[in-house]
């Protein structure tokens, strides 16, 4: 994908976020990108390829958000990017004289993906590659479900390479829930209810929550996996509960 | 070795193709070059270093093949390479006025490869390195073994991060043996006579065959590893046998 | 991290020395940068984040030594070049004018490091940073110790990803001991006292000591990795000893 990229456009500058995507793993990719894309400057160009139906009809999309593109498959790989943002456009790239030939039927990555971003970094408008969708395929929402007046359903939707059980709570959740002793956090058989602005505050063995860089609430051991010690996979459900609603009062930080 | 080749020249555009090799997998290198090289524009300078003979009288090789270089050490590197295009020059790397001093006896990559690229990329000449070389060390010819009239006998020459099995065989000798009913594979104790043109269009659980982007065929299965499910291993013969050859019927596409 | 340096200065080259640090493991990431800052060029600015105490009262650093720049927490990551350099200077990157807000408490490297990596790029003077500081953290040093006229006792200070297991013994302690036969290393139960000044040179399955690229002495075993087959953990120590000492001939190369 770089030599397709370099023949097209020498200058284009290409960094790497991550190769440490287990294989087929859309959300996992998808949590990255969500992750890291507002740290780049506007016009970049994000080239992601976790592809399982490479070949078949799904749409090749460029996807404009944030004055930033988006190039992969349609499969999921930005709709949480869509979904923060709210505002976007997207085309179905099937303009194949930005392909590279021979096409093949499962490296779209190289033959597809790769050639549409040379193409853009040099000036080309999303448009010249196809026509505009309505919708792209959507994950599963990173939108909690709230229960009852004392009861918010979420789920882990990322574990990191350091075991940090990364939910789609925020810490909003738990300033309108006031003091720490006031809430809860159930996940798997466990129960946490003790907060910490870093990992080097709690102690060894402690389960916490810490509001993390992702902007999310993550469940975490210092110095250790979380994922591990807690047996927990993606996709489980945490459940945030405000034990004491009456004594709710909003922080002002 | 990206220090040493950024303090000769500032201006180098160096990229990662991979750092994902086994530890000594020469082969496993020589794929993933073979795979690539094609990709990255004229002039190009790949610099491998999988290289178990460091230190030894292993020659130091700059491979000019497809209006490319090749710098790395003399074990086969760069032999599906030069085996794939036939035309080709090499010289023996000998001059040390072009090596980083004091010269380990156990990082050529930093010492030796790295400096030779970096003067190379600042426009010396392969010959300013040192002297033609009349052959290359070469790995076992990517070039199948016709049985008889009905047989070819390849080999798994590389397994993926996904699990595929990329055998030496070409889609070419399907096509000359007809429809998909007329031919089958084996490879260990199974059989497979599907061909799917990509991963999607296969069952869950099926074994079959693809034409791979590297323009080989591949066995795979959906969303699986299939050498960890047939416990294949790279080298494991391939048998490809056209049952009804009397029925042959070349196909255009 | 790379979007951060990027958006600040779009002319920075970024180049990864590696992502394969295993979590929290400061000394890892300490060896792998003392192996190999000297490969750079002058003004180089090195990040590095291996941060368990990310968020706590653990300084940021800017180290300015060998003509280079080291950017990341005070928790020993550089100081190993600094003992080896003797002349270095530090400043505690405090003036928050130069941090990504809003800051967060678990991952600096994004929010400090990284955007002060790329204003020290643009120009800026450490001490545009923060204040000078007196001395930084230290990890154990890499000066072995003398026991007697006849041993000196080190350790495994690295495990390469090849198993080699780094010590922090010279070969210059070899060559005072005179030839091959006069010295022994121990480590764990087993005794080493053959010296190959590459890895070919040595049999299958012999456990050998090498003068490593990096300027330590090594032990290896062929093709194999030393660490497992000998069970080493870094920090083990490593025993040398000059049985005849009388018989020491300083080597002139």
């Amino acid at each position: 994908m770089k030599g397709v990229i370099l023949s097209q456009n020498p200058d284009a500058q290409i960094v790497d976020i991550t190769h440490d995507i287990p294989p087929q793993d859309i959300e996992f990719a998808a949590f990255n990108l969500l992750a890291c894309y507002r740290n780049f400057p506007a016009g970049a160009i994000h080239v992601a390829v976790v592809d399982p139906g490479v070949g078949s009809d799904r749409r090749a999309l460029i996807v404009e958000c944030a004055d930033q593109f988006f190039v992969g498959p349609d499969n999921g790989l930005f709709s949480w990017i869509c979904e923060r943002e709210g505002q976007w456009r997207a085309v179905n790239a099937t303009n194949e004289r930005f392909f590279h030939h021979p096409l093949s039927n499962t490296f779209h990555g190289r033959d597809i993906f790769a050639p549409v971003a040379a193409a853009l970094s040099r000036g080309r408008e999303p448009r010249d590659f196809g026509p505009l969708v309505e919708d792209i395929v959507r994950l599963e929402s990173l939108e909690p479900t709230r229960i009852d007046d004392q009861t918010i359903q979420g789920r882990v939707v990322h574990i990191d390479r350091f075991g940090n059980c990364v939910t789609n709570l925020t810490k909003e959740m738990l300033r309108s829930a006031g003091q720490p002793a006031a809430w809860r956090i159930a996940l798997g058989g466990h129960e946490i209810n003790s907060l910490h602005s870093f990992f080097a505050e709690a102690n060894p063995g402690e389960v916490f929550c810490t509001n993390g860089s992702a902007g999310f609430l993550e469940i975490s051991v210092r110095n250790a996996s979380a994922a591990k010690l807690l047996k927990v996979e993606r996709g489980q459900p945490v459940i945030f509960t405000a034990s004491i609603l009456t004594e709710v009062v909003p922080r002002t930080h």
